[in-house]
């Protein structure tokens, strides 16, 4: 019987259907209408699971965009959907619809317990994920274990301070890395350039359209102010990396989720400023790589999860 | 038979007699005069501790600042000690003079073994140590087990980037935690105070000698700039602290070295700091003390080192 893994997020949830070698059988999207409340947002889950896989699935692994309590499977704290969505018992009200025991962990731990078991882990067992979209997680994998920490929450890499006394994040600290190096950053920097006249070709790749304005195409426009925002970014985010690396000194910093699909231009400045400043070893064999489970690493992890029957 | 613990230092030679619980029966302190060479000063190192235990010791342990091969039991690159250290063979040199194994470790991973084994480590198993003094080393411990990374580098916590575009570190990186945060950046900052006269009180403390100024002596001083100065450091300290805390989430933070003896003057504002930075996950449980094992922390690593015949 095969498994099946869900990535909940603030906007989006993100079905599978797969094995517990990682092969994805099915893939479906749809809107998470948090506003529906939780009840009826695991009605539908369940709806679509069962839609997908109708002779059912032997366990799920669910991703959560927040903090929540594993032993329990509840939800605590999800900064992105509505507070009745605090202390919801997700695990066990699936379970009840799907027949599967269900298991939930943070999302960005997710991804990278995709990486983990799919991804860079097979061949490494010390590493760093950073996942890079609209915010910034990450996951710590020591001994080819991923460390949770007391709460689940290690790997949270998103929210060091790069920038000691920086603008207010929305996690209610200040000058944390997420503020530079997310899409978001680099897209308002875009639209900022676009603005004051100073990025004409990205304006025209994007069709005079801001709302087409992304990390991915900023790296096809040869606006020279677009070339240093991007340089920004990997600036802070190596800043970021290299607080890690020198308190870690993993074999592998794996850079995924959307703004992964940057490639080299993204990489070759970042791997340039993580050697700038871990200068206490030499780090000559740290490798600084793409994610080989690319966007998949969340629903790579929900079937890794599943298959691990939530033993991380 | 009794162990031995060697703290190699730029300036002092730190030598001590104990058992394998952590009781020492004596402690004798030389000068380094690393000038004479590495195998004269090899050579005074087993004169001290043939005198301190004629009758011999079953192992040493020997911390070195800087890089080092723990397989190898060679030091690779050590910063504050004449180029000619680079690449010597202490442990097969000293074994040679003293007839028994011996153990190398960087001297601040020997300080976190030795709250390891000694310490807060006794009572936790996830726990992140800082060692405030003329620099700023560190170790991490999770799962009761010091990690060392690829070269035993792991914990270089001093040398986290806290002011992006800072001043320019010894070790060739910019605005490390090291600079803002170590006895000498709290001292200098105390010398400017005195010299535009707004250090009254802390200068009559000091008899009027800038040579007597200290962290310590710091924390005795009433002038307003001295305390602004003493918040400064906990400020910068607390957000390298949360950093780590963000990414790994311990159960524990130890504050070692000699700054730890400024106790709560340091400790109140840098657990501020941390609460105002973590945001991401409730840090309710996570506790931020002094170490158990204060100044003896290197010698009792010593010991543990040698305990542990170089078993980390």
């Amino acid at each position: 019987m095969a498994l099946a893994s869900v990535d909940l997020g603030g906007t989006n949830i993100a079905a599978a259907i797969g094995t517990a070698d990682g092969e994805i059988l099915a893939e479906r999207q749809i809107p998470t209408d948090s506003h529906l409340g939780p009840h009826a947002v695991l009605d539908r889950i369940a709806a679509l699971l069962n839609e997908m896989a109708p002779e059912g699935v032997e366990a799920l692994g669910l991703g959560v965009p927040g903090l929540v309590n594993l032993n329990e499977g509840k939800t605590l704290f999800l900064p992105n959907l509505p507070t009745q969505w605090r202390n919801i018992a997700v695990a066990s009200l699936l379970e009840a619809s799907l027949g599967c025991p269900v298991y939930l962990l943070n999302d960005a731990r997710m991804a990278a317990l995709g990486e983990l078991d799919f991804g860079h882990g097979r061949s490494v067992s010390d590493f760093v994920f950073f996942t890079l979209g609209t915010g910034i997680g990450g996951g710590i994998v020591l001994d080819g274990r991923l460390r949770m920490g007391a709460l689940g929450s290690a790997g949270e890499l998103g929210h060091q301070t790069v920038v000691a006394d920086g603008p207010l994040c929305g996690c209610g600290s200040r000058g944390c890395l997420e503020l530079f190096a997310s899409a978001p950053a680099l897209i308002a920097e875009a639209v900022r350039l676009i603005r004051m006249g100073q990025a004409p070709h990205l304006l025209e790749l994007a069709g005079g359209d801001l709302n087409q304005v992304s990390p991915i195409l900023m790296t096809q426009a040869n606006d020279s102010g677009v070339a240093a925002a991007i340089e920004r970014a990997a600036h802070y985010l190596g800043i970021g990396v290299a607080n890690v690396v020198t308190t870690l000194h993993p074999e592998m910093v794996v850079i995924g989720g959307g703004l992964a699909q940057m490639g080299e231009r993204l990489l070759a400045p970042l791997r340039e400023e993580v050697t700038r400043r871990v200068k206490m070893f030499p780090i000559d064999n740290l490798k600084i790589e793409a994610s080989l489970t690319g966007p998949r690493a969340g629903t790579l992890g929900g079937l890794a999860l599943a298959r691990r029957r939530g033993m991380i």
